[in-house]
């Protein structure tokens, strides 16, 4: 028997400041650019998307930024979130390796993804905001802004992309049980909805055409403002309690991780967990490897180009540096929705620049296998987000293996899949691709961005 | 703000033993029989079904159970479960009242089930048994036995009454995801499923159908074992964890609850939380109100008889004495399957003729108004089961307004509802009937049940 099984922390142990890694970085991040201009965004171009507050925080270089207490009070639901050690699945998998695993799972929406939800939702309210619009693919994302906006009493419109929207009804009813209004993208609520649907009324819709149409929504009406769920620093900089968390619950045990492994869409989650421990390589001369587990479908952080792009795929965002596919990328249509996004967020993008993090891609096949074995010994089946970690967890034990080295292995179990059940069936009946992006088609869908290299 | 949302237990503080209140209790639960002798069952009757741990753990009167270490392993994926205060509730609801729930959420599951799916799935293996039958309704039961069973590597067919086996596949998927397979009953695969076929083959199927095939599967094969998820009194002592762990979490306060609630199907939810302090007013002098909430469609414990009676359908049970409605009785279909059962544990229904617990009943419109004012304050979907005492909870809360009097409410909060969602949507439809049962039907209902009265 393990010396644990799961390491809990109080609620007084809970951290009270979010980290920022942009205080430590040795090369900061690319500031935004104006689209027409090319000049850097200051604050009042964003204003009409974002309340002040987040502004502030998406270029700030304070090292700890406080979390408001009306914020804590909302993470104490379910935060501080365990640290649980997966015996069962190390037994199945026989390797010289201890397995932690950060159980993001146990939010009442069943993801990580309220950690920036609710904070979001609370800064937005202290500002008089009433309404807020967002995209969303999967839902996860969808779900969590709509929990979070049920504390405040914000109005929330969610758009959601079609495809998604006539594939996972459940994802709607749980926004509409926390009071948000849903609809599917392209709709008749936009301009560029309207657009693309005159063009094509049975458009299954796509992540860049919801996005376009939350912003749009957004800017139209002047109370209303918009919120994105991932890629930006202020969201990242809130998922960081994940892996400060997971700091002080290391240092409860004997042990420490030598491996920090995260998926990646657009860079929440991983960022969550490993933030914090790139923190310790940079600070403390610690040499801990930090890994991104992208889809093969979508690798942009492995086989993407470094340049300035949109955001969405109409065009209205500014112009971020990142890893990108190129906007106009179309990922197939794989199960883990949450990391069907063309780009990286502009942090993960320099901190992989700089060799400070390391990036890897595997097939969706893989994925739930390794899911599914998951599930078998520890009892939670993942997200199909979240597989795309585990896989990469059971490749570092096979090379332990191989290796005859000990490694202890953090992951970030970023949500579970009770709501994406559909893609588990798929997998059971062999009826997922592993689809392969070539080289042509990256070579296409970056070849615009050539002119608005930062290199 | 509060002085705390959240209490967590360390996974030192877990306890280590179950509480068996039949130590306790004033006059102890009588006997199941033979339905043909009408005689006591001795363990030979029940060996072809149970292991003969749990057997033991049936008919003991040891006050304390010590709970295994691999089964205390396994626990600790999730558990001890967080006591949370309800404060944003308690904001909404503008009364006296201070409300905490206990979070049986948080299983990977998503519901209090695997509190003694893990135990039995145990003892199973154990006694070498290689194989385990069961019955489901919602899903939940065979959800959680499907998960314990993944960790010992027992076979494990699931019988699931046909029309939720259709209306909700995620729930398949789920038990498939942990190996589980899963037969929509009536099925060909037993006689009783073969007979009710020819006369039916498009019967929808039910409980007692289910109840009825799942042990004949198990009687006809040798190495092959039964498992039962609410109503005996082993799986009701495996659930008390949730009441013990309660009482150690408010021993960290300065409050202590005047009422328990729980839902109410069979019993395992509601003996979980309440049986540890029903132990307080027996043995300590406390005077703590216990109150069971049952749904009005399906009222066994407020308008039901106690008697003898099966448990299921086709009569293949022993005769169990309890409250009940009837072994034939057909409950409506709400949407709170899990409440659907015609008749209630022998140890509860014996506590409610003493006098030691209340029980009430509640319309489910009632109950989803309940669970919406939840969400939307607390952030937790609660399960369809469980908006059944957060319904009562809010009765509560209007009392002590009227009365102008304090009060400490404790609920169990057995489930989350992100499986079923579906109900929900149709709430905010408004296409859910509140369903009444008439004197006349339960009066036909349990009208064969006259000469097997223990009074």
């Amino acid at each position: 028997m393990s010396k644990f099984k799961k390491i809990n922390l109080s609620e007084q142990e809970m951290p009270e400041k979010w980290y920022n890694i942009q205080a430590d970085m040795p090369n900061k991040v690319l500031p935004p650019l104006h689209p027409l201009t090319k000049q850097p965004v200051g604050p009042d171009d964003l204003a009409p998307l974002f309340p002040m507050e987040l502004i502030k925080q998406e270029v700030s270089r304070e090292k700890w930024i406080e979390i408001p207490e009306r914020v804590q009070d909302i993470y104490k639901i379910w935060r501080p979130s365990p640290l649980i050690r997966a015996t069962n699945f190390e037994k199945m998998l026989d390797a010289p390796v201890k397995i932690y695993y950060k159980n993001e799972s146990v939010s009442p929406p069943g993801s990580h993804k309220p950690n920036t939800a609710v904070p979001q939702a609370y800064y937005n309210f202290r500002e008089g905001v009433k309404k807020l619009t967002t995209e969303t693919g999967a839902g996860q994302w969808g779900s969590a802004l709509s929990f979070a906006c049920g504390f405040f009493g914000i109005e929330l419109q969610v758009f959601m992309v079609k495809v998604s929207f006539n594939q996972k009804p459940y994802r709607k009813s749980m926004m509409n049980t926390w009071g948000a209004n849903v609809v599917a993208s392209p709709s008749n609520l936009t301009e560029s909805g309207r657009k693309i649907l005159a063009l094509d009324p049975d458009s299954p819709g796509s992540l860049g055409i919801a996005i376009s149409e939350a912003i749009e929504a957004a800017v139209m009406d002047p109370g209303t403002k918009y919120s994105l769920g991932s890629v930006l620093n202020h969201v990242l900089l809130h998922q960081t309690i994940i892996g400060l968390e997971a700091e002080k619950q290391f240092a409860k045990t004997d042990d420490y991780p030598d491996v920090v492994i995260g998926c990646f869409g657009g860079g929440s989650n991983f960022s969550g967990i490993s933030f914090p421990f790139i923190k310790e390589n940079l600070t403390q001369g610690k040499n801990i490897r930090i890994v991104a587990v992208e889809p093969e479908s979508c690798p942009k952080l492995t086989r993407g180009v470094f340049k300035y792009d949109f955001g969405d795929t109409v065009g209205l965002t500014p112009l971020i540096p990142m890893y990108t596919l190129g906007h106009n990328f179309m990922p197939p249509k794989i199960h883990a929705g949450g990391l069907r996004y063309h780009g990286a967020g502009p942090i993960v993008s320099q901190l992989l620049k700089d060799g400070l993090i390391e990036a890897t891609a595997v097939h969706q096949n893989e994925c739930f296998e390794a899911g599914v074995k998951f599930a078998r010994s520890e009892g939670i089946i993942p997200a199909p987000e979240t597989t795309h970690a585990i896989a990469q967890v059971i490749r570092e034990a096979n090379r332990a293996r191989l290796e005859g080295k000990q490694k202890t292995i953090l992951f970030n179990l970023s949500g579970h899949g009770l709501v994406d059940l559909a893609s588990y069936d798929q997998y059971f009946s062999n009826e997922l691709e592993d689809y392969s992006v070539t080289e042509d088609q990256i070579r296409q869908s970056v070849a615009g961005l050539e002119t608005l290299s930062v290199e």
